[in-house]
């Protein structure tokens, strides 16, 4: 924790913006015009643009007892570029408002920037434009992520075909496993606020929670292979919810084989601290920022190779429905649950 | 009122995104994908993107004890067009996030979104996307307006010439006296709730705080006429504080008139209600929404004869700084106050 505290007052708002955005280089040619005019200008040369927005609220989406805001600042970006990337397209900006109670000092904004502008670098994007204002109480985020996508290459979600094969990036369910440890830890905290926290050895599912990552090398992977995946949609909810969204908004059905689904070890051994079963928090976990997606038998041989992908299952008849193979041969409905059921069963 | 009251929670958050969003028709070629998916897709043929987003608090921003929540969306969509106009582009799409708490309904949410169609409808944007979420207390506003300019032909604050004529659209300070009304039966209200609201004859300054407009038709009477404007902001703060960035980032000075300021005749009465200076008013009480903007001399001729703009001085050498001079012919530096300044000394 830094020693100074600069109230933001002694700023004010122009001061503060100038303060949080004087250092900006703009990387992208599409950057026309940044900060410090009435609006961001940019131009895709020829381009599609791709948009999406997200908003963060403090005590619904995020809590500061256990998030950095370094790590906070970082994240609020990489979920956005994750929705861009699930369209198959490339980030090229982000634009970032805050508001802010007087509680917040202006060295604790400058490290929810540093993790913003951390995020830019390692994706290339510019901050363009923002919003910053005062707040009664809580922080809020909102953040807009801009791409841009070769004309009519972008991948929606409701576009995947009978007999395509379905697939994951990464791992799931870590990021999960990582909120159990964290909630444990600021209930003993509550409780006995001397105790140091026992997180040892569970860096792995606690980074997947707190810094996670948007799977830039998939998109630029597909781009290499020239593969068009038929549908794509990111993991946020946890894999049932997404693959309900493809299957619905595809009309079709699918078979999802529970041995394929991508789980890392130290998730498992971390699950199993906890006496839940790994599986399900792959598939109810969320927050995983891994793609899901469909591409046609034929671009198979394309990506087997890549340890990155995980084919999971394939795509049937509407009227078969959303079914999970399970390791012992059952057969069960695939049906969202989505954090607060998983929360309910484990408190 | 309504008189049902359906819970937000019987819909779940995909389905009040459904309820809210069934009725979309996107109107503009460039809406290539709306709501639905990971992002939106926009494609502006060849002409740049112009984009700029606005964070609303309630506590901050807005008082739900005397903000109809239809008028709310209405501005809240309003405010984000007015910066797009402010680049001389035209806003053509729109992304609304809002943050929730379960005291509100879904019929009021309703209210809040026939608002925010009204003005996509009037100004002819698309909504295309944005999130919904629950939010602990207050109702959290975040929008992001896109629009589309020729490229380079959009306008900066920075880029004044010394000469320029410095001109102002529509007239200036009413939506704040409205505020003082507001705020005046807020107070009798809250003391005595049995006491109804004498908002008797100030339907203009009110109408000018509830439900602003965009200067659309100053964009478009530029584009008629082959008005180039040297530098252009909205006006959000107030005039003195629009006319600093002005003179600020063009690196000159300025001459204001107080007899060029276009005043309204119902703002002056109600200005004088409160025994204060309509001029005060105009200069530091924001949420005008009108345009601030200097052009060549040698357009003059071109705009004289409408009666929406008035030119209200000029720009000067850096060294000879801001000044307005007044009616009875002293010379004052033009200094930045806003709300809470006239504020304090009101209250």
């Amino acid at each position: 924790m830094s020693k100074e505290r600069t109230e933001i007052s002694s700023l004010g708002e122009f001061g503060l913006i100038d303060h949080l955005t004087k250092n900006i280089e703009l990387q992208n040619a599409s950057s026309v015009l940044g900060v410090g005019d009435d609006a961001a200008v940019i131009d895709h040369f020829g381009k599609q643009t791709v948009i999406t927005t997200d908003l963060l609220l403090e005590g619904v989406h995020f809590d500061l007892v256990y998030t950095p805001l370094k790590h906070l600042g970082y994240k609020s970006v990489i979920v956005n570029l994750s929705d861009v990337y699930a369209m198959n397209a490339i980030p090229t900006q982000v634009i970032m408002s805050i508001g802010i109670s007087n509680r917040f000092s202006v060295e604790a904004i400058d490290e929810f920037y540093e993790g913003v502008y951390a995020a830019c670098n390692k994706y290339g994007v510019d901050l363009v434009g923002g919003d910053t204002t005062s707040s009664q109480k809580g922080l809020v985020i909102s953040v807009t992520a801009i791409g841009e996508v070769t004309p009519d290459t972008y991948v929606k979600r409701s576009t995947a075909k009978k007999g395509d094969l379905l697939c994951v990036s990464g791992d799931l369910g870590a990021a999960y496993v990582g909120l159990l440890f964290l909630e444990r830890e600021k209930k003993i905290y509550m409780e006995s606020p001397g105790v140091q926290p026992d997180l040892e050895g569970e860096s792995y599912v606690i980074g997947r929670l707190l810094k996670p990552e948007a799977r830039k090398d998939i998109v630029e992977f597909f781009a290499k292979e020239e593969i068009q995946p038929t549908a794509m949609i990111d993991i946020s909810d946890g894999l049932s919810s997404e693959i309900l969204h493809i299957c619905k908004e595809s009309a079709l059905g699918c078979v999802l084989y529970e041995e394929k689904i991508p789980i890392a070890e130290e998730m498992k051994k971390a699950a199993f601290k906890f006496e839940i079963d790994p599986t399900a928090c792959a598939l109810s976990g969320g927050e995983d920022y891994e793609l899901l997606f469909t591409i046609a038998q034929s671009d198979y041989e394309k990506l087997v190779l890549n340890e990155q992908i995980s084919v999971v299952g394939y795509m049937t008849e509407p009227d078969q429905g959303a079914h999970i193979i399970t390791k012992g041969g059952g057969k069960h409905a695939i049906t969202a649950q989505g954090w607060n059921h998983l929360k309910q069963n484990n408190s």
